[in-house]
């Protein structure tokens, strides 16, 4: 029998229904990639995007030449501009047009940045392996800290799109970033969440709402986990496979994230990236790294997790209309499966 | 440059940013719909379904046998379990687990029901003519009026999935409708939108947010308009070509709709359609019919609409992880584009 789920961070509703799998389909649906030969993402292609705002290069050589290993650079089309600094955190840039229709904002700086995470044509964080990963996830670490030095009044947003699915357009492995001065209404309930927790305290914020979670976590929903870090399904998943990954110990500021502990939070991330790939042939999935925005003092009880959207499900009218997700296989099953992969 | 919109009924955020339609794209998608001799919506194929719960039909022909104009049938894989009449709004069914991972709740009664909309096998809406199209919404009337009475606790959502991109999996062309009686956080949200609008008093509901935004419309933003009804494309709209369809006069529930309007909202709605598919090929779409809950003593302020989302854009991390939507067409370019069409 289907069952109604709420996360208790993200604020989410979902139905767990896995009498949902058998219906019958009339589509049929198959994605091709095309020849790359002029892929801006690969080494010696520098020229195709804007310049590097960072990178991670093996010797000393040239920005915007080849020899780098991670190359950040911003978004040809981004989709956002950033208010200047020294706006407040909300409303976002300069006020434009306010009545019945909508708000409307015309914000002035742009920072939407692309991470191009191989120099070769590889689609996917599976076929590197965990040195190549470990510098994935530095790159991220050290990127974000100079955004918070750069525009401490802002928040980031890092993702990725692997898939046409899961809204890519290019398929060398990237992810992309953006910092923005607005919260919007769900980033606000996720940093108001954490807090949220009963019993929580700002002295204490190991007894934030992540924290609980994972104290409480069943085996069962377990995917993996390592000294500092943990896999989980989350038990009110949106998406089947749907896995977060996050610090045991309570931190806030995926920045401030011990580098040692980088190589091993990369081998539990990419194993957890294998194993959904030997599970699903296509590698449609979004991952969505959410830490807290730079203004600590508003944030010190957030906790920096990782999630891992799988995006076999296609989101229809209902969860469009309700903001209900319709998960066709449960977090128990998912997790079990993920253990044995 | 890109502009950030909110929407005042729905709270969400767009990006409206027309620089993002020249990206290079690695991927090329194609769908195809299969032989469906054994689609279980045609008519004769009755004994394929769940038995009817409600049908207009031409003659004096029983339930479950052919002469149906439209059909309506419990679904044979339902995502939803309702709870039993006399439980509180909020929260849904019986208590279930509730800690730090998240709420559950394991609530009763299933309603999750399909609406077939031709007894023939027609994929699309634009293929029937005005009377057949009066005939489906006079269907969704009458069928949220029987549940009114029926479920007089719960709210309904009615929505179509057209296309595997939309999230359909059967092409014979249905829409859904779900009866809860859970309110999402969004549900909540845009039921408190319709009063919150400044001047609104319960005295004069004719002041609620939907009343004036389209009482402040600019004429570049509308598609069509008859004698009581409009459709336009919203100033914070979400997706490419989205369009929203509702009644001049405040009224907040479907149900209470004349209906000798029908055929003019038929005519209206349909001509939307019409255009959507003369200018997008495949016609992937979503559309919502949003009504208030059956209890009106707390919701006279909402404004029933249907809300016409086309899905030629895919919602990737950033979406997922903000709640905030990327557009690249502008709705002032869209209703253009739908009155010229």
């Amino acid at each position: 029998m289907p069952e109604l789920r709420q996360n208790r961070i993200t604020g989410h509703w979902v139905i767990i229904a896995e009498n949902r799998g058998g219906r019958p389909r009339d589509f049929v649906v198959q994605q091709t990639v095309r020849n790359a030969g002029e892929c801006p993402f690969c080494e010696g292609h520098e020229e195709l995007t804007p310049g590097e705002v960072f990178a991670i290069r093996d010797n000393v050589t040239q920005p915007d030449t080849p020899g780098w290993r991670v190359r950040v650079i911003p978004n040809k089309y981004p989709a956002t501009t950033m208010a200047s600094e020294g706006s407040n955190l909300a409303p976002a840039g300069r006020p434009g047009t306010s009545n019945a229709l909508s708000q409307s904002l015309t914000p002035g700086t742009t920072l939407h940045e692309v991470i191009i995470e191989s120099p070769r044509h590889v689609l996917s964080l599976a076929a590197l392996d965990d040195a190549q990963a470990a510098d994935i996830l530095a790159a991220y670490r050290t990127r974000i800290a100079q955004l918070g030095i750069s525009h401490p009044q802002s928040n980031i947003i890092l993702f990725k799109n692997s898939g046409p699915a899961a809204g890519a357009t290019l398929a060398h492995l990237h992810s992309q970033l953006v910092a923005s001065t607005l919260l919007t209404a769900d980033q606000r309930a996720r940093l108001a969440a954490f807090g949220a927790q009963p019993g929580y305290t700002v002295a204490h914020p190991e007894t934030c709402s992540a924290c609980e979670m994972v104290a409480q976590l069943p085996d069962a929903l377990v995917v993996a986990h390592s000294p500092h870090f943990i896999a989980f399904c989350p038990h009110a998943a949106r998406f089947p496979y749907e896995t977060w990954v996050l610090p045991l110990r309570h931190e806030a500021h995926y920045d401030r994230l011990d580098p040692e502990t980088l190589p091993e939070l990369a081998s539990l991330f990419r194993g957890v990236l294998v194993k959904l790939e030997r599970i699903l042939q296509v590698p449609a999935y979004n991952y969505i790294l959410h830490t807290a925005p730079f203004d600590t003092a508003r944030a010190d009880h957030y906790h920096w997790h990782i999630e891992i959207l799988p995006r076999i499900t296609t989101l229809g009218g209902f969860e469009l209309g309700t903001g209900c997700y319709i998960n066709p296989l449960s977090p128990e099953h998912a997790a079990e499966e993920l253990r044995g992969a």
